[in-house]
């Protein structure tokens, strides 16, 4: 069955699922949803997902939502493909999901386009300030990723062990935004090893938004 | 091993546990964690959570947070007790773990304490104006999951099925939520129906806010 991504090169919760498929070693089309023009609003696009949000991937007929949803998805069905992107121990399980819903519960969802769109029209924030919005959840979730990571010996090359977990996919798109908008990284050198470690695996690299057809120059 | 709860009774995500936890029939102890006076922020839940966030569970000396995290915990630990709060096939587990996201994601971190202070601090957004807000975002999210539950015969006396799961343990909160800031629920039938459905199970009852011991008359 053919795999398909309706994505957008600079959405994190897309880039997640590109790491996930480059990990898997799945082959899959790109459908291109660009963000920016509201094409998210399209009907090709909203019929699968009523939300209007990406990513969405479709798997034969079945179409699926929500990147961590999406991600446990491809790990339970192509078992034993390209890395584990789930622990079998179940502490470690927990953990894994634990550090993908501080970035995809408690980051990203106060920064994404809606948001930022919200803010302006509600409230009249400038671009200086929704950048200080974006900035300031960014600190506040890194501070405790930061810790969590630092302080727990389940840490190793990655967020747990030595291998890339589903906590990667949501980190590294995460640590891109805080480049992006140029978070202070300094505080965060667990988080800025783990970036540089991951993006070295050609999994990593080859899912960049820079690398991506649709990416604007 | 012992149970324990950190949780504050109108914390919709603690409630999430409370719901879970009586789903797999198990005994906990309750830490309450008073939010409106900070209590968060204190070194015994902060020590536990970097986040300084509600829930924390402790079983034994391990420590789980975010709340979807600790109810797959809870399902993967205590199988075959209680109810089974994610399906088996794959497919009903990405919708039951995309239904959760669509709450614990998109909707709930948008309307926490801590962004409607952000709200007011950065933008003197008005009472009003915060109710507003989270309003909108309930709308909108319960306006995509309305449309997911009430077109896919997966749906049945619950999100997914005729029994509860994880879905559930995180529609019923927002919710309780939506009726408590006056949200419309005209709109939402399926929603409100399973609403109804789940509150005569004793399970869903006794997890209530309102039936929590810390709770304010």
């Amino acid at each position: 069955m053919q795999l398909k991504l309706y994505g957008y090169w600079r959405s994190s919760a897309a880039y997640r699922i590109r790491i996930a498929l480059n990990l898997k070693q799945l082959k899959y089309e790109l459908a291109p949803v660009d963000l920016r023009k509201g094409e998210q609003h399209h009907e090709e696009l909203k019929s699968r997902n009523p939300q209007a949000m990406l990513p969405v991937l479709t798997h034969g007929d079945r179409v699926f939502r929500q990147s961590m949803a999406i991600i446990e998805y491809l790990d339970e069905t192509f078992e034993g493909r390209g890395y584990r992107l789930m622990p079998v121990e179940l502490r470690e399980r927990a953990r894994v999901r634990a550090i993908s819903q501080t970035l995809a519960c408690d980051i990203h969802p106060l920064n994404n386009l809606r948001v930022l769109g919200a803010l302006e029209t509600r409230f009249g924030a400038s671009e200086v300030q929704q950048q200080d919005w974006m900035r300031h959840w960014m600190h506040l979730g890194f501070a405790a990723l930061e810790t969590l990571l630092a302080e727990n010996p389940s840490t190793g090359e990655f967020c747990e062990g030595d291998a890339p977990t589903m906590a990667d996919c949501c980190l590294i798109p995460q640590v891109y935004n805080a480049l992006r908008f140029n978070l202070d990284m300094l505080p965060f050198p667990t988080i800025e090893r783990i970036y540089r470690t991951a993006l070295a695996l050609p999994e990593f690299a080859a899912a960049q938004p820079e690398s991506q057809p649709d990416a604007s120059a």
